[in-house]
């Protein structure tokens, strides 16, 4: 076996392959991978060509995720998993789950080249669907390679044409009776690590001018979906400060204590981001002269731990009713929808850390693929990889550069597993 | 002559003139007394019948402001006017503006009774399209009498009809020449005084359980109609507060700091109201996991002084300035309108308050008639008359006690002046 040190991820082939991957998907100025749709598959196919000339044993499971396996020695040993999605947004960009999957390639092709037989598989999965744009169905894919899928989600439509689920998985010839009995495809227990290169869908590694980042955990959200506040229209001219209602003062009071809740927490060293990314009055009965009777808005905590959310959250629903009594209005967070944070494995990150020349480690705020890997006890890791204009958007911009930093990474924690 | 404490308004007649306005002007739920419409008109020939048939001295000017004069001992002495509009916004309520000409007629009502030759002309205005719904011109009615309307405004056109200022003038009858010539249909120079009834527009009467009130001033208005904020989304997770361009954080900054400034004055005893009664950011663009890129709103300031204003639109032009610094936005207020504040007499507002049994005084919130008199230098007052559900709709509200309140106070000055 060579020195580890000689052994590079093959970065010429993610080139040709982020390029065929653009040339077959690109829709006018964006990528349009639809989840189980001609632009996710023709992504599949284009994987699954390099993985068959690469020689790795190619599988595919009852609901279109493929496997793409160098086998090791102790073929029945837990093996190492790589993986991320193929599907895009509409109209997004070439990055954002794709980078994932080409990356194991990469690392793949590196280590057939230099002739390593690994001492357990190691396989780059291609998960289905994760982006929600389409099905609504978080985790799609790789939920239902673990058989966690509710089946009801069968009757979801696609958001563009309004299939089914059901009738889009028979179309394109898989199995949807693997999510009706919620069918195990994948064993937890035949997975030693999963291993995710992502790009980053912020602007933290651009701001500090580094390729690549480890992921310290994947952020859960706590989201007041559907806030209110109430108060009542009024002359602006003619009602005095005592005897409004008005609702936009109200929230204006609320989302500012909100942010001193924040900067709190950030001076005590907590993970927490808060953001009201939506926020109205009501367009047909607000007016320039008027005091607002009615405000909507959207709050949006996320942290890496439950603890924080939750009295964040608390802190929240005593704010609304405190700020109800002083400004005589009914705020209403309504109902809470949370999704857990997950917890990346410790000595997976120690590692990677140690295989960054400039070691830098930073939260996702999104949540990927990983989180489902996470949740079951696999030991799981993400590398972040730098990018420009955010994802989900035409204009990600990822140098070959970067990617060849984190890839390079993966390809190393690969070779010295166990740590 | 009998004396004055004997001498009361004849109230019946105004329960008698409401009544009839009602009947002839409710469109469904609402009034509707469009200006220089069918519904105006039938008001203007609802009151004049009634003052002919207290006998009283008739006259239209060419552009259909009514007047109905009790005559006084001295003809060329110059006369006290009392008045208001006689026009409702679309689906408004029965008061907004006949209140104050309903009240001058059971004022001149009660003098004619009692026998009363007064020593000058006494006057009830009955005043056109004070209503910027129907023609977006301010005050055209009494600026118009004064000549001071900019002929432009003769192509202005009725929001619901589209029919232009000029042709709506000249189907009812009426000379537009007058206002293309700038023609003074009235001379400040004949009027001692100018006294305007109104109905209060908001609940402070209500709060504080009062039937009527003294306008201290009608407070102006400096507006910024367009202000912006303009941030960049982002993803509500992946974004660290350091790295944010929030639209909202921004705005939520700028408009707490706003209110703080409110608080400050308030505490200074100055006269202020501070509104944004539109808020919202993009519905094309935002969403409940993406930090906002960009906000619109409207910053409404009004006070008694204009010196107020200016030292806080002055301060609101510095925030934004602080705000776009500090959270990395570009908020731009936009152009600011603005509407002069104008001032009541102080010899007639003293006057007026000793003659209410619970004597009150409160600015006016809105714009009325009345300002265009002072303005002129003409000594004008005004009466609030208590009013719940604010006006401009279905459900204003005024008691006939409250409104016998404040008509015998009219009816005082007029007896009692020169004060």
């Amino acid at each position: 076996m060579p020195m580890f040190d000689a052994i590079k991820p093959d970065i010429n082939l993610g080139i040709a392959l982020f390029d065929a991957l653009s040339r077959a998907t690109r829709v006018g100025r964006g990528i349009v991978r639809d989840s189980y749709g001609d632009g996710e598959q023709a992504a599949h196919d284009i994987v699954r060509a390099a993985a068959q000339s690469l020689d790795l044993e190619i599988s595919i499971d009852a609901i279109g995720n493929l496997s793409m396996t160098l086998p090791g020695t102790d073929r029945t040993a837990p093996g190492i998993l790589m993986g991320s999605h193929l599907d895009s947004v509409p109209q997004g960009g070439n990055y954002d789950g794709a980078a994932g999957v080409v990356a194991g390639l990469c690392a793949l092709a590196g280590l057939r080249y230099a002739g390593v037989v690994p001492p357990c598989d190691l396989a780059v999965l291609a998960i289905r669907a994760e982006e929600s744009a389409w099905f609504d169905i978080p985790y799609l894919g790789s939920a239902g390679a673990f058989g966690l899928l509710d089946p009801k989600c069968l009757s979801v439509t696609r958001s563009d044409n309004g299939r089914s689920l059901e009738s889009t998985l028979t179309a394109r010839g898989f199995d949807p009776q693997a999510i009706r009995e919620g069918r195990r495809l994948l064993d937890p227990a035949d997975i030693r690590a999963y291993l995710e290169l992502h790009i980053e869908q912020g602007p933290t590694l651009v701001a500090r001018n580094l390729p690549a980042a480890v992921v310290s955990g994947l952020r859960g959200c706590q989201r007041f979906r559907n806030a209110r506040c109430i108060g009542q229209y009024g002359h602006s001219g003619g009602v005095a400060r005592a005897d409004r209602h008005d609702a936009v003062a109200a929230t204006v009071a609320f989302l500012h204590h909100m942010e001193r809740i924040w900067l709190r927490e950030e001076a005590a060293g907590s993970d927490l981001v808060l953001t009201a990314g939506e926020l109205y009055t009501d367009p047909k009965l607000h007016g320039p002269s008027k005091i607002a009777g009615e405000t909507r808005f959207v709050l949006d905590l996320r942290s890496l731990h439950e603890a924080t959310m939750t009295t964040v959250a608390g802190e929240a629903q005593a704010e609304a009713a405190r700020v109800s009594d002083a400004y005589r209005v009914h705020m209403d967070l309504g109902p809470r929808t949370d999704s857990p944070a997950a917890a990346m494995d410790g000595r997976l990150r120690a590692k990677l850390l140690t295989l960054l020349d400039q070691p830098f480690e930073m939260p996702s705020g999104a949540g990927h693929d990983a989180a489902v890997f996470a949740k079951l006890g696999i030991p799981t890791a993400m590398i972040f990889v730098r990018n420009e204009h955010d994802s989900h958007n035409p204009q990600e911009a990822m140098s070959m550069e970067d990617f060849a930093v984190a890839t390079q990474a993966l390809t190393r924690v690969l070779l010295e597993f166990p740590l």
